[in-house]
């Protein structure tokens, strides 16, 4: 059995999804670039899957959507492209809280050269749009901020910056890393000032291995992999057409089911977190209340150990995480928890949980039955016993 | 009907790959990186794709093999990454007949100041192998050559080349495109002073999407794409599970399928080969006869236009191309033929045909059997009537 709460880490395929690849997997192979009439089909499929993005996103056109093979790749181009676009700039503005893919990027930049500000967020994990807007000067290049975080699921105000970035500086790009608000809010890149925006298709259950990039049509990139005249010049390679089928079929799913995320699954996510925080004394959340995507709840059990929680939920076939999977192995407390000023107490026990669609009622049930125990039997064999107890008079 | 004759473009993907891949797209959905019992089984079937292909590519060890998108997504990564690691040397040697992709990514290094010198090729394809030589210095950082023509088939010698670069300069990093060589003839990294090598999956029947990256052990790039730890820090983005999955089980294939390639496809390529070259008086073969991988042959038809026969091959069912698909829709003619000084009077009118281990006896004799009624219908509408009685006669 297994009970599958890490869907910010990854999804399940829809077997929607599945079903409209097979064909591409098998009788449908033609390379979508040939000549003749056996790739028409896929080149079609290409062009609706691009339609859908489009729609997915809030695009004007489908030629502003660039297919790629993940979040990661789409990230690099975007911020590659960005600085290559704005070349005489030589400053960016990005958060103390993003993704890795996106975070080791600027690292690498800043060896290039590039001047780089990172902004705070509270102990809610919300911006500090004030800082942030003060920053933007005539050198800044780009202004990078994820739509919503991974490991809290707290929603920046994409709109708001948008604004704030255009009327300081028009000439500034700005780019939205949006791989975990993608299936989960409402995403509308026409309406926000977005110059550049990226999604993964294994976050929104289709498989591993795509993802997508929206340009704006005024923004010109240079492709990060050089090739063949595939996506409009912007990404060479032969396209993987099965997949990218599977990701317009997916996000034509996720806006069916916008709403059900923002109520039942919502619903359940809310029943799991207040449930774990009733009953276990030594947990605190971790974000903003109400500011969040309505699937990821992170919790912070104090005085003890966020992996020894994970390997006895592994055992009961309950998947949850400490933080981001690229990251997972490593023993470093969370950047992102850091940078909110997680108290030290809590920052190595915390533990993400995401929904999706999936998740019923039984599974968090089960989880609610289960999990009180297993911290129980960590807390006994935790070295700050009189801190645990102090807590347990306090809050218990 | 499909009679596919393009497996140079792209191949059908493999029933029993597809049937491997399979669970990874449905039930076994778990991120690799994750902690818990449920990535066990995705990890280790990465783990078991990597050592698949290291046998495939002769390395000494998996540690070797980095999974990548493409083979577009390869050559990048190897060829940014050589001159990275070379980082002083400003010179690269390559040849005048490589793939769009490593050919443009060449460009675009020419461009940031990078002195490229482009090898030459004989009327048959093959490679001046003394110029090579000559052209490797001190300053040089990278050699880098196709090891099969995607457009003629030619193979290049390889394990010459390596010991050439070796005893001229040890520190010249030395890159092969495998991409076309990869399931139709055997490959030997180790034998070959190979540090660099890239293959795409979909040439061998795995999916388009997948490509595989060997980097010899004494080579550190730096990633193309940065971000997270995946790939030991070569190449950030989840890792694509089915895809690897499918791409591991496509080269223990392809290993298996090494013979029936040298005997019956080479067979049947040399039947269809030999009856055309029988059958039109204004044909002529593109390349070297013995020096080829055995599925392809490239036959020009003087005085008649190559997108008006593949329209009407198209009209029949059957898929063959002019050149790469990366190229296709524009009308220049190709770059590999003009390098091998082809007459201009074929070389608008040549035509590759490229089999696969599907390829039946029948689907040949339909070829051949269609073929020269195609050919004289678009030799009737040819403005050089005088030129083609004139070859008639000749060779006729």
């Amino acid at each position: 059995m297994v009970i599958y709460l890490d869907n910010n880490a990854t999804t399940k395929v829809d077997e929607e999804v599945l079903e409209e690849m097979l064909p591409y997997l098998k009788d449908e192979y033609a390379n979508p670039s040939s000549m003749y009439e056996f790739s028409v089909k896929s080149s079609n499929a290409i062009a609706d899957a691009r339609n859908k993005m489009k729609d997915f996103v809030g695009a004007k056109s489908e030629k502003e959507i660039i297919f790629t093979s993940c979040g990661s790749e789409s990230a690099n181009t975007a911020i590659r492209g960005a600085v290559a676009h704005n070349k005489s700039k030589k400053h960016i503005i990005t958060t103390k809280v993003e993704h890795p893919c996106v975070m080791n990027t600027y690292k690498s930049l800043e060896k290039q050269g590039y001047r780089i500000d990172y902004i705070g967020v509270n102990s809610n994990g919300e911006l500090d749009i004030e800082e942030l807007k003060e920053k933007i000067t005539e050198d800044t290049a780009l202004v990078s901020v994820m739509w919503a975080n991974n490991e809290t699921g707290v929603i920046f105000p994409v709109k708001e910056i948008g604004e704030i970035i255009k009327s300081k500086n028009p000439n500034t790009l700005f780019f939205v890393d949006a791989v975990q608000a993608a299936g989960k809010i409402e995403m509308n890149v026409k309406d926000s000032n977005i110059d550049l925006l990226g999604v993964s298709g294994h976050k929104f259950h289709a498989p591993k291995g795509i993802g997508a990039l929206y340009v704006k049509s005024s923004v010109i990139l240079p492709p990060l992999i050089t090739g063949g005249h595939q996506e409009r010049g912007y990404r060479a390679g032969t396209e993987n057409v099965p997949y990218i089928v599977g990701m317009g079929k997916a996000a034509e799913l996720a806006i069916d089911g916008l709403k059900y995320e923002s109520t039942e699954v919502k619903r359940l996510r809310d029943k799991l977190e207040t449930g774990i925080l009733k009953t276990t004394y030594n947990s605190r959340l971790n974000s903003s209340i109400t500011n969040r995507v309505p699937n990821t709840t992170n919790i912070g059990f104090e005085y003890i150990e966020g992996e020894l929680i994970l390997l006895h939920l592994s055992d009961l076939g309950i998947c949850a995480s400490s933080g981001s999977a690229c990251t997972s192995g490593s023993l470093e407390p969370s950047h992102v928890l850091r940078a909110m000023g997680t108290p030290f107490t809590s920052l190595h026990g915390s533990i993400r949980f995401s929904l999706s669609r999936y998740t019923t009622e039984k599974e968090i049930d089960y989880v609610l039955e289960k999990l009180p125990r297993v911290i129980d039997d960590i807390i006994r064999i935790s070295p700050y016993q009189e801190e645990l107890e102090h807590l347990r008079k306090a809050r218990g």
